[in-house]
């Protein structure tokens, strides 16, 4: 079978050829049917001067993507839950199953043995994955199968920050950064409840994917002051109960609490850069409280494959680009140019 | 001007004269413009016998009504955030203003002065009413007096209890009691996100209001082993996340938790009545919690109004009789029979 | 090795002898150094009828017992945890892993595999115990093997009821059950800050040894209304900000309810019984809450391990009976008999 | 009556004479037995460019301090919980009890008609004060007057913040800045459960003052890595479970979320500064949230008053120098060297 590997050299990419994998205790195979594209790949093989250093995190010339899903093909020995023919979508770490993190399914933080698909383990760009059990949720026959493969990373992200800031519709959302987990974010916060859904970013392109896809109510290619005014503008000078930074940007971080209410929360998603706020004005005299969230769980995953089915959420509409395995150079350099929404490689 | 006093007789109500009222500091007097009929008016007025012993609950001969809106007529001195011509809704109770409780908002557990309106002090069913300003919440524009005095006591409760459960889409909701407290909920429930609200009540004339406004999404008129298998079929056997009693009747509320998911919580609104359940199996194994709420606070009220506002959201949909105050003894017998919707008083 | 294996007949419970087990894949063999008796294992010894009717909850001729710990003497192939020498205490069921509770550690709601050590799977009452890593939590060299027996499944519960609860110095507890759960509950409870703790119980037993133990700051051996003049006494009228009842009696929840301050909560953890009460005057009123709490999770079992050490808890305070394996008939009797603190096998 | 007043130039401060005020409707007048010293005054009387530029918040040239707490000597018209002889101390700010800030008892947000004891009105640096009922709490006889002039503000503060971050004997708590709030606080965490407090503060003299009154069971003198090891070997490199930075500057800002352990929460309570950090390593990757707390409400001021009683509480351990009235110069000058504890004047 086919499957890609990251290049240390201008070529980035290559297509190589790898035994159909044979799954092990505890293992399913599948065969890949979505395969999304993410930020943290794009650093991986684009910006690697940005990527952390600890070596346990680094890529090990493995298949590359972590947001994959498709249908089981073969089961290994001891597996319970999932057999030949199952629709699932992965969660794109795995982890040892019994430290203090795996116990509570947030495998992301697993001290023992965490390794992420794509990174440390071969991923989902190739034709056939190897899959621990553990990784696997059912994908519900209501979402096609890039739904789920957008689940699986980018927003299960978004989901997990809006659980913990408690959306419902009793709030307003105002959002800085519209990339793919900015447009997973408003997708989700508006099936939540949230009535208005404020969005900018520094693309209008994104913008533009933002409102047509209805992840936003009100959308705006601005920063800084502009972009406070048009919140302060479209809530009638009230801003946001929730606000929910997906850029990274330590600019955008600011505006994100400059247009969060008073006793609000501003949840902060996006990696990189810092934050530097004046805490008096921005915080205290604001009540404000500011989260961070990593990633999900496996278990609200698997609640978000359940409520995506449940709500008739087709996260796939912030896919604007398709292209097969063998076009896997191409779809990184698009995704690179951050003017898209999300880039997909499906089968051939 | 008129006002209606409840008698002990069987005549049950009739119209007085009194004197328009005269604002003393901290007070407005407000020309009404809509009174509403609550449940508790009825216990009053038809079921003495099961209204509360404590004297200091004990209806005063005052003029009735307890959920009114209107425009401030003249302001005392000292008020100082309405002035006249302002709409406004009224919390129903009054409170020394200085209590632990009367501290937070929750006047109606104030341990020194509580007087409700239209039970210890003249109420609403009156062309004026002598308001404190403490009492008074902005009516925003977007809402009519209708709106405003339904917010006062029945929705204001329905809030309260859908925030303490904190319910959103990420909830499907099952109310049992579609009498105007479950109607509130279900209207309401449906603003902060919930996908899916399933009622039930043994009138097939509420049920049938309740679909009518959109108070439910599934409604049904039925009991027991009955209604929970509509529970269970509807929600594909998940039950519901989050359920409220609103009917105050023994038997709904074991019904409620029957039709509530694990790790889910009732919360019970309705008054009156028993709670006998078997703990295991309704409450341990399915990790439930049960919360109770009594009527609302101040902050909470005026946080309705405006989102009410915000939301689009006309509570007067659930009025079925509108009547001007002359026919009060009519209108107090129409929401006895329990077969209506809401019942409110309009100026002739 | 010898393994305690309970009767069908009036002998209860006899000792056979079984090979030393050996590990597989992800499994270790445990040195027993103690283990306790828990009022589960009783019911299925001598209240056979009271026990669940499912048959995937019932005993299945094993070796019983079901709160161990010991020391690693084996470990199977794919362990990653645990090594030869390691001292351990076992959460008490084992899961698939997989399905949705399994996956945030809530193993005792598995939907696909659960398996409870001492009931359908062989347990802590032999000298040697088949473990899955999965159940394993590292036992601090602070605590003693009792320590960890008695942290497996009451303690266990009991601290996941105060979280839940999140009691603090800031409230004042109310325990109504002074059995070996609601000894760990004031125990813990202390430790969480509890600046009172009231206790009541029917044996006055019990509330010696509650009070003899610490466990309480307040203890004494009555029920209803004369328990309740005392909690008020004891808090000069104010009641408990937090309630627990640990017995599963209908009438000692009423209590426990009744000896609740004012937007308060009480959590019921005792199994059986009924909960009974009027929910205007209980409920309502007061602006409770009640929850519920069904054993605990994996990683706060953990976390209690690692907090016991932090604080220096000692729950092994609450044995009062140590016997050897061999006198096990003997230490059941004991424990039924529900005049003593905890009862716990240890080595020879 | 004698009453400071504070001056533009370099006097700073001098008594005047004042009459006797007299109580309006809802107002009293309190005897003042003790009236403490708080950062905010110094502020005011030594840093007045860093006062707070917005003109509703600039001192008015009335009888300076807002930390009393004495006895009521004359009870105004409409007076319905406080009576002569009744000891109080007293929330720092009124507000109109109207605005939607007012009714939940966050008086410090009102917004139509705040005004601070000490800077908009008569505070308590006077032979007599007059309050506002609503600012009055009632002072067990358990606490000194000196007690209750430490609720008032400081102390209040620091119990708002460990509320938001629901400390408990579950939590290690780290401290940075041990000035009067700061000792506070490890005064209360400790009430609350805390089995450990960590503090450091650039200055040894309230370092050692910490350790003296039983407000850290850990205190350092130290900055930066430094201090940070001082959390990481005090804690067996676990850090902890929430910290608090009660000075205000940036970097202690910085050192104190370095010392929060994963999964744990930062609160910001000192003034002034700003937050400048990398979010990734500081707070995505370990799952921390930030909250900010600005004083406290009437009605968790009202809950400390009973707490600190039932507690035993002596907040006023941490007052290092009494003066009387007559030597508030040498009193501001004391505080304004930050080398000391709480500094409070008392009647001669």
């Amino acid at each position: 079978m086919r499957g890609a590997v990251i290049l240390m050299n201008k070529e980035r990419v290559e297509l190589r050829d790898f035994p159909v994998p044979c799954p092990g205790p505890g293992q399913v195979v599948l065969k890949v049917m979505a395969s999304a594209i993410c930020g943290s790949d794009l650093r991986a093989i684009y910006r690697r001067d940005a990527a952390p250093e600890d070596p346990a995190e680094m890529y090990r010339n493995v298949i590359c993507g972590h947001e994959p899903a498709g249908v089981v093909a073969e089961v290994g020995p001891g597996v319970v839950r999932f057999k030949q023919g199952d629709r699932v979508c992965v969660y794109h770490v795995t982890g040892c199953g019994v430290c203090r993190h795996c116990r509570q399914g947030t495998v992301i933080s697993c001290q023992l043995a965490r390794s992420a698909y794509g990174f440390q383990r071969d991923g989902g760009m190739g034709e056939y994955l190897l899959a621990e059990e553990q990784s696997c949720m059912p994908l519900p026959d209501e979402l096609s199968f890039e739904d789920g493969a957008l689940i699986a990373c980018g927003a299960g992200t978004a989901y997990e920050a809006l659980l913990r800031a408690g959306v419902s519709g009793d709030d307003r959302v105002f959002i800085t950064g519209l990339g793919p987990v900015g447009l997973a974010m408003g997708m989700i916060a508006q099936k939540l409840g949230a009535c208005q859904i404020i969005g900018v970013d520094i693309s209008e392109e994104r913008v533009g994917i933002a409102k047509r896809i209805g992840a936003v109510t009100d959308g705006l290619s601005a920063v800084g002051d502009e972009a406070l005014r048009f919140v302060q503008e479209k809530t009638g000078g009230d801003l946001c109960e929730a606000s929910f930074d997906c850029s990274g940007a330590t600019s955008a971080r600011t505006l994100a609490l400059r247009g969060t209410r008073r006793w609000g929360q501003c949840t902060l998603i996006g990696m990189g850069g810092r934050l530097e706020i004046d805490v008096d004005e921005l915080m205290v005299f604001k009540q404000l409280t500011i989260r961070s969230s990593w990633v999900t769980s496996l278990g609200h995953m698997e609640d978000l494959c359940g409520r995506a089915a449940r709500w008739g959420l087709h996260l796939d509409k912030m896919i604007t680009e398709r292209l097969p395995l063998g076009e896997i150079g191409n779809a990184y350099a698009i995704a690179n140019a951050a003017q898209s929404g999300k880039v997909c490689i499906v089968p051939d």
